[in-house]
């Protein structure tokens, strides 16, 4: 992609209202536009950040047998009449629209009813179970306040999954295998190291859900840690009674904050025994479902890595959900010049690489001080001093030093395993 | 894919309020669940078909420069007081709802507005123009009646894309750049025989829109259509004047039913002037941008040609939107059978061919109805009778032969260039 025909331009300012580091970088670089609290467009840059990041998920999700569907935002109102989750002080966070006609319809804010109910019209048997339908899709969420970027949205990107099982033992097999998926979508983010999962409070069907906390000053939740052990506790469920089934020990315990990268729930019968989602098991009894679900926010990743992923200078991606692998950035229009960078694009770009091309008629300043609020792994340069010789100087977003490469060093370089 | 994981299941029956042909077609096949009138959930292989439209408009969007971005659904009140189209009387299929605070807010049924607001954060000179930012995006249309199947959707993925220009000059270079690479996405989805270009009402700013309609009984469009110019006039504006502009003469025009399947609109300053969209043109003159307006709707595609191609089996998918290339059917359960047909699942699969692998323990009549009805361009048969043979037994869904081919020759056959 050629940055002089990219119509986004990075900025100097943000919305004075835009308090959030996540949501200032983003801002600043072009990837997103606010365009009210908890509500945000995803620019060209941006939306080659969010697919990257979806893509990991999804791939995570298939390896562990789950089937992507997209179900709809319009909610009918019945099916949450059954659950007792229509009503307002029970859900406080929907967004309620109407029909023409005046019937009341909600906007997904989570999607147990509607998942539950099509359940009904396939499965027949224990011999179809288990399964893992999930759906990457924006939910809607009527947040009183919304105050941290992208990591609180009210309008964001879910990837929301949902298990049913025809006995607790078949879903706590199923829980386990998605809690191993979870951390290698971590593990691929280049959070792993600081996420950990986290036992919170559970409902009326299991003692404790579990999330996924990746540490930061500038996440919303409170979380003892034990470091060793890399469980934590989530601070709304934590005492002594839970140290012990934990085997923690208060003196072993930081108070740390954290992001909410994920969820997991075990919803046993909660949506299946008012739908009356049951199937034969292998004794030719009728059992209700158990099930799951499991979320992790897309856009809300984007915000924590882009909180976490940054300097002074701007955002610092990690090569797994940068925009591009490389950027080029040409010194100058003299015709040698545009010529070498101009191949070198064109090579690079056929080498399936995503490269940035900072063609524009910018002084040389400008364009690293750009491509580094952009944040993209890798800078080369190609100016008056490479035209005659075969060296190119390459710079790693993370690193303050440059070297000088030949062309299949730098290749070898950016298309290594990572 | 193995359809024995696969959680949807081929019905005989729809919910008896769908009428539309299209609906029970994909609702029959496990493509579709439908939630409500005009609302539905898009299964595994119908989200693949989906995608696979998506995708072949993507990448012809992005070939005559459209960048693509993702806008909000949620969208704000006072965006559309300003261009006069908040009132219900103005536009009458708004979904409207309220934060928690009481401000009111609208479900995006079309993003004038809010690109229009954004360009004026990015563009600044004549040197930015033109640019064509384009999603693909949830729509919310409040519709009174939805009896179309997926042909009218009150929520429907929608790819819109907008043109802004310095000049009307420029406009008109982009509008027929954008005309032409509709009719490149019709071609590609095999509909480019039956779509044609349409005269249609265009508003304050231009004399005509132009909508691409195909034809078809099931269409809510009435259009005159010269065959040999191939170009028609609807309806809405047929008179004399109209012809005459056109050049058509009433004795060549042949009255059609037709599904519009995408339009394209000059917008002149109608949205760029109420929020002072302006910049400098080359004699350093304040220019109000004029823009044009691109709509084609995804999943009134899918719908267009589920409607389009099928026989009293089921569906026949083009090749290019089909959700598998081929269906390996595989006769019982004799463990030389499930070996080979294991095999050629995993040969065809390594060659990145999209493949259904019908492992059911099913009677050979039900496995053959399936493969018809769910429209899969290919089905290879492996029973006890190809064990031993290096022939496979190979059927195209639009013919009614079947034909004896080696591996190779199969291969050959569904890589062909389509």
């Amino acid at each position: 992609m050629r940055l002089s025909g990219l119509f986004t331009k990075t900025r100097k300012t943000v919305p004075s209202d835009e308090t959030a580091k996540n949501a200032q970088l983003l801002i600043k670089a072009g990837f997103v536009n606010k365009e009210m609290a908890g509500v945000y467009t995803f620019l060209p840059l941006g939306l080659r950040v969010l697919n990257n990041i979806s893509n990991i998920v999804r791939e995570e999700m298939n390896k562990v047998g789950g089937q992507e569907i997209l179900m709809p935002a319009l909610q009918l109102k019945e099916r949450y009449v059954t659950t007792g989750r229509w009503d307002d002080k029970v859900v406080d966070d929907w967004f309620k629209t109407k029909l023409v006609n005046g019937a009341e319809l909600g906007l997904g804010f989570s999607h147990e009813e509607n998942v539950a109910t099509l359940m009904k019209e396939y499965l027949n048997s224990y011999r179809d179970l288990p399964i893992l339908p999930y759906q990457i899709q924006t939910k809607f969420r009527n947040e009183l306040r919304s105050k941290s970027g992208l990591m609180r949205g009210r309008e964001f990107l879910m990837k929301d999954m949902y298990s049913f099982s025809i006995s607790q033992k078949q879903h706590e097999e199923v829980y386990e295998k998605v809690q191993n998926a979870y951390f290698e979508v971590y593990k691929r983010l280049d959070i792993g190291d600081k996420t950990f999962i986290t036992s919170a409070s559970g409902g009326s069907f299991s003692k404790y859900s579990h999330e996924f906390q990746t540490l930061s000053d500038a996440g919303e939740d409170t979380i003892y840690l034990d470091r060793k052990k890399k469980i934590a506790i989530n601070k709304e469920v934590f005492t002594d009674e839970v140290m012990d089934d934990l085997g923690l020990v208060r003196e072993e315990l930081e108070e740390v904050r954290a992001i909410e990268v994920g969820n997991i729930f075990s919803l046993g019968t909660k949506f299946s025994a008012p739908f009356a989602l049951k199937v034969a098991d292998e004794e030719g009894k009728a059992q209700t479902l158990i099930m799951g679900c499991y979320g992790i926010g897309i856009s809300r990743l984007m915000g924590t890595i882009a909180e976490l992923f940054s300097d002074e200078h701007g955002l610092v991606w990690p090569e797994a959900v940068a925009p591009a692998k490389i950027i080029i950035c040409r010194l100058g229009e003299d015709p040698a010049v545009v010529e070498k960078a101009d191949k070198l694009f064109k090579d690079l770009t056929g080498k399936d690489i995503a490269v940035l091309y900072d063609d524009r008629d910018l002084r040389t300043g400008e364009k690293f001080a750009d491509a580094d609020l952009l944040g993209i792994p890798y800078r080369v340069v190609v100016g008056q001093q490479n035209v005659d010789t075969q060296q190119l100087e390459l710079k790693q977003r993370s690193h303050t030093t440059t070297k000088l490469v030949s062309y299949t060093e730098l290749v070898n370089t950016i298309q290594k395993e990572t």
